[in-house]
């Protein structure tokens, strides 16, 4: 049966609710007296729209209707889950909640994404308390899981299954406590941060540096206690905690109330611990945490941000020539299996052979001038036809190399032939891997046609041509 | 010219610091007094080179030659950088230091792993009190780029161009303070964290979910003001930092002192933040932000881990059903274009046709019966060959479809033919934009050949070859 949900306040968190749900297939209903409301969320939509469908590998898109409703009492009428999302004030959310609950379903859940307030607080006044909980989500609401709920246990519970059909991970907290749990570690590191700007020791950006660079892309996976887990190595977490303790006696954030590190909280840390990981070795985790920072900054590297431009200068630095004799086999490619590019049979992805070629095609493309700033400037090849055949396999952290021959390099027409070997110690072709009859097409990228490449690459063209097609068949091919 | 890293004290920062140089072709020398340094040190190497060289889309691997000796004299002569990682104690790493200077070259590089000492502290008594600076890594050293650097500016400005020869980056102090920045951060939100623990409030699990399902992922790319600006939205990082301060005084976070956010530093903040991220609207920065969430989260999906985990869950229970009518084109495979499967060209690379029908050839599998438990049971299907034709581009956040067509399954052979196409609103298929003909062979995982299959799949192979191969060839083939 299809669902309604009640977004009381729009803005950035209340739009992200708004998003959630709409794309989960639920009817959204939005009060707020913003005159600029539905702009501002139409923007938070248009957003969500164009990130939140790409993370499933199934078309995931059953969109509900949006309306506007211009009271509180329009909005929450039938909705199965009402968000409150007004500003932090505990006097406008007790008169929300109480307008919420003069026409709200008796079995609506009503959820406060409050960043501070506890449920006891919220629910003061209120007609049915235990309707009222904490749905504390985080912002873009449409693309993180995280929720953190707090309230009567019955509540929670029921909540924590909705958010699991939105993808969302609802956790449930033991106790209320102001702030919940992950803000009270933001404003821990926001007061610092104030104090290290505030004495000059860094400016945002470092301080952004400082985090991305190192930690963030840690606790992206782990978080805290997995990685010191991981970083205590074969002693134990207990005997990591015992060793960090003195620590916690020095100088280092500015003035704070100091747990005292006794044996019982020492024991009680290090068997939550072994709760939560202890089913992997330290070793398997290592590995983990590894494949996780591999894949987090390849794909950062990807988009050329944070960590991943630090790796794609170095890319660009490292990159090595362009094969310098034409006479020969060219050697267009040389490189380690990531482990990004593995699939459930535990090998290289059949597509990723299709990756491997398409780079070794850009080595040639280079070689003949077609290099970023030709392609910048508005031209470059289009690949319209691979003939990929599968010969072996291959496994991450196999290196590989690729031998091409140039089949034809005349007007727009460029054909490679493509040889993927892994390689011996020394680099040189091994076993055959793969082989690939590629067709690349010279095109304008303005009008995304095929169109004659200029004298200059016509003429290296034609060198390539005149060399490599006196050169025998390669021998898969014959 | 060949250049040569002294290590002095193993261990995981050690033995990370080691793996960074060797694998960027230094010869390392490393000295630990621990008989079983070797081993432990062993173990990092091995864990990098599974993991750093499959960074990059080269080979870079270019390894250089590890020797371990047996003093410090030993270790140092010679050698270009010098990276103490011995415990934290001061009287140690001045006994360390004292010894290294008797023995190194007069412009050597002579670092520090130090979490928590200044640089004065460390340079107390030295003969060359500049040559010493703290460069402070992260674990793991091999694949995190950051490194604190603090002490003279000379040094640390050439420091900081040599760790970029390393791929990392050097983030240079303006000031010494203990602790530097991230550590500040780190120690920060672990006294938050053992306070949350000892009153009861979360399990370590939780915290550590806290983390990594929600501000974890968003520091991974873009760290604390760069997130809090995007969020404070077009009214500007100065009106968001002003609305923040208020928390500051709430009762959060254990008793700490509070820096006074009077006009000053609300200005400081808000120009550093223009100046670090002023050159994106906040609409840019948004995109970017979501681009590298999607990526990252896509990533850790790929693992199954941390908040991919739950996207993986979601999407088992969002899969759409098999196609159930056997005797018309079957309709494999509909999705949106992800952020992360495009190219230079700002079109869905040529390698991510192949995963599309990599994944549409899947759907046909299961229909035969090749689930995910058959595969685990030691039986799949390999790809053999596939012709892929491009017709044309499509881009992020396009929708598309892939209706197949089964031309063969006989025997071991299952032979298909794809039909992608751009996805009309009622999700029909609209422009064709590539085809591929596929030959799966169905293989033992054990001895990784080919195989009859059993009687059950060889039936339902049939019924489908029965069934399709009466239909009229698809009008692209013919």
């Amino acid at each position: 049966m299809k669902k309604t949900a009640a977004i009381i306040g729009g803005g950035v968190i209340g739009g992200g609710w708004a998003a959630r749900f709409l794309l989960n297939g639920w009817d959204v209903k939005i009060h707020d007296p913003d005159p600029e409301a539905e702009r501002k969320i139409g923007e938070v939509l248009d957003n969500a729209k164009r990130s939140l469908p790409a993370l499933s590998e199934n078309m995931i898109i059953k969109e509900g209707t949006l309306s506007f409703a211009t009271s509180i009492a329009q909005a929450v009428t039938g909705a199965d889950w009402i968000q409150e999302s007004v500003p932090e004030r505990l006097d406008l959310k007790h008169k929300v909640f109480a307008e919420i609950q003069k026409h709200a379903k008796d079995d609506a859940l009503i959820g406060s994404s409050t960043s501070g307030f506890k449920p006891s607080q919220l629910q003061e006044g209120a007609t049915d308390a235990a309707q009222i909980f904490v749905a504390h989500p985080f912002n873009p609401v449409y693309l993180l899981p995280l929720v953190e709920l707090v309230g009567e246990p019955a509540t929670t519970a029921q909540a924590k299954s909705v958010l699991e059909t939105l993808g969302m991970h609802g956790l449930v907290l033991r106790k209320e406590i102001d702030a919940h749990i992950a803000d009270r570690f933001l404003e821990a590191v926001w007061r610092e941060a104030l104090w290290l700007i505030k004495d000059g020791v860094a400016t945002t950006q470092e301080i952004d540096d400082a985090i991305r660079y190192g930690f963030g892309i840690r606790w992206a996976q782990m978080g805290l206690f997995e990685t010191y887990r991981v970083a205590g190595g074969e002693a134990g977490m207990k005997h990591f905690i015992e060793q960090f303790g003195p620590c916690l006696s020095w100088p280092w954030t500015k003035l704070m109330d100091v747990p005292e590190l006794d044996d019982a909280l020492v024991e009680k840390i290090a068997s939550q611990s072994d709760e939560q990981s202890g089913q992997y070795s330290i070793r398997e985790l290592e590995r983990k945490r590894d494949d996780n920072l591999v894949t987090i900054l390849r794909g950062l590297k990807a988009r050329n941000w944070a960590a991943g431009a630090i790796l794609a200068d170095y890319e660009t630095r490292t990159k090595p020539g362009l094969p310098n004799d034409i006479a020969k086999p060219l050697n267009t490619l040389n490189r380690v299996i990531p482990i990004d590019w593995t699939d459930y049979n535990g090998h290289m992805n059949e597509s990723r052979y299709g990756q491997v070629f398409s780079d070794a095609g850009d080595t040639v493309m280079t070689m003949i001038g077609a290099t970023p700033e030709y392609i910048a400037g508005g031209l470059s090849f289009f690949t319209v036809e691979n003939l990929i055949q599968f010969r072996n396999e291959t496994h991450p952290g196999e290196r590989i190399t690729v031998i091409t021959q140039v089949l034809q390099a005349e007007g727009k027409k460029l054909r490679m032939y493509h040889e993927m070997h892994r390689a011996n110690d020394d680099g040189s072709p091994g076993d055959l891997l793969c082989t690939c009859n590629q067709l690349l097409i010279h095109v304008s990228l303005e009008t995304r046609r095929s169109c004659e490449p200029g004298p200059d690459m016509a003429a290296k063209m034609a060198a390539l041509h005149e060399a490599q097609t006196r050169l025998p068949k390669p021998e898969s091919m014959r």
